[in-house]
């Protein structure tokens, strides 16, 4: 059921990001070529999948959220071809391919990357939402700006990259993955909140929650992964965190430490759903996937 | 009267900057400092010039101009920290002090480049505006996003990748930098025509053709300058684009070609501001200013 669910949705914003590629004029083909690769490169989809899970659920329409789905897709897309670059993460590899600058060169993943990150406000700038959907615009771009920018995502990478060879708390350790994995997570979420004209705003805060739990979860579980699943299951070498020296929740707590706290994220996100008066039975089986995968 | 203008409005700009880097939590202390370095060194904010020059000349207030002038200047400002590092043009240098990645490393250039883009769009996500200009926001972000991305600055940048060590002629020359650096004074023009509730769409066009020809000019000019000018006044080496082997007006033209060029599009620019009703002294200086600086 929920691998169906992935699969339809993958497929869809697959389809949604390729007509936005195909509308682009060929002036600068090279780039346009690397922006494809780069976002159309394998991947679970995990962000488009929330806005439509979360969206559907809310009783929103799927083709109002075609728009959200791809422009969270264009920045963690943009995130991943930067975090390749050989003076970040220096990956060749990604989801068992080369890497945009691999495929291409250095600057035109550089410039792939930004220009994904402008498409993102664009897409949303343009999206052709319904009337009354219209006054939640401006949210849509201010939550996606927020969750992308310092105060989010770029701010954990950077967090991330000064805590390289440190061993640093646990605490912050949970405050880099929030804003580095975490924040764009939980903007798929609100994102789908803003496209339904109302919500009660108990059940928008329990989709948070929900979603806050999940994007921790699944970054528990990546540092998981990387020490017990194998090269091919990864689609990059195993251990390459180890080897980067990266500060990971196993190094901190152990292997059945981390798993104890996937465990009880797992809890939390399921609590939440229990708040909802909506069928969450996708999202249920969606918080176990990112629990269990790999395993 | 034209440089008290450009020192008045540089320094409001920059005061609207160092109020937006002041109120970001210190999460990520380094790329926070790259981020507001990258801003802060130097540059004659013409951008945010023609915000606010064009916006009070058509009658908007100063505080609703300064949210514009500060997202475009953080465009821009991310634009020529990507733009200078080694996989890129690769300078040590700008405006006469280190650039970005020097003063800090590669990868919180990047990253401030990346926060710098996101952060352009938050401030006209977030820019308290009066009700009669709300219904302008998404306009706002759907100009500068356009202005910057595959379609404009991004896709400029990478045709100008693509060109170097190639003769290209001369209108793939002008696309080129229409793109590359034209695209961007434009939005900026188009900005400010956003910050006043009416504008009849005859001015609004002359404004865009002004912006157009002191784009381009601006752009012939830095090609001329490059041979003609030294170090000193370059704040970068001297005869930097023949080194790069990129394609000039001055190699496709001949220096007094080039001149001829940025002459006539001095006087299209004249001939745009002569169908506007409104004060144009000062925009009649900054298009002279244009072509004349640095001789």
């Amino acid at each position: 059921m929920l691998s169906a669910a992935l699969t339809r949705y993958r497929e869809r914003v697959n389809q949604h990001l390729i007509h936005h590629f195909d509308s682009l004029p060929p002036c600068a083909p090279d780039l346009l070529e690397a922006m494809r690769y780069g976002t159309l490169l394998g991947g679970k989809r995990v962000r488009p999948f929330l806005v439509y899970s979360v969206g559907t659920m809310l009783g929103a329409d799927e083709k109002d959220l075609d728009p959200l789905a791809a422009a969270v897709e264009c920045i963690h897309a943009y995130s991943l071809i930067h975090d390749d670059l050989p003076a970040m993460d220096n990956d060749d590899l990604r989801r068992g391919q080369p890497t945009c600058h691999i495929a291409f060169d250095e600057s035109t993943a550089i410039l792939a990357g930004d220009a994904l990150q402008t498409l993102a406000f664009e897409i949303l700038a343009n999206a052709p939402l319904p009337a009354e959907l219209e006054r939640n615009r401006v949210t849509m771009i201010r939550t996606l700006a927020r969750a992308s920018g310092y105060q989010g995502m770029c701010g954990g990478q950077a967090i991330d990259l000064a805590a390289t060879g440190k061993r640093i708390p646990l605490e912050a350790l949970t405050q880099l993955h929030r804003l580095k994995t975490g924040a764009l997570i939980r903007a798929s979420v609100e994102l789908a909140t803003l496209a339904v004209p109302k919500l009660d705003p108990a059940h928008r805060d329990a989709l948070v929650d929900y979603a806050e739990a999940i994007g921790l979860a699944f970054q528990v579980q990546d540092d998981i992964l990387d020490i017990t699943a194998d090269t091919e299951q990864l689609g990059k070498p195993q251990g390459s965190d180890t080897e980067a020296d990266k500060s990971t929740f196993p190094a901190l707590l152990g292997l059945e430490g981390a798993c104890e706290v996937a465990q009880s994220l797992h809890k939390d996100a399921l609590t939440s759903l229990a708040q909802l008066p909506y069928n969450t039975e996708q999202l249920t089986d969606f918080a176990r996937y990112i629990i269990e995968r790999g395993q």
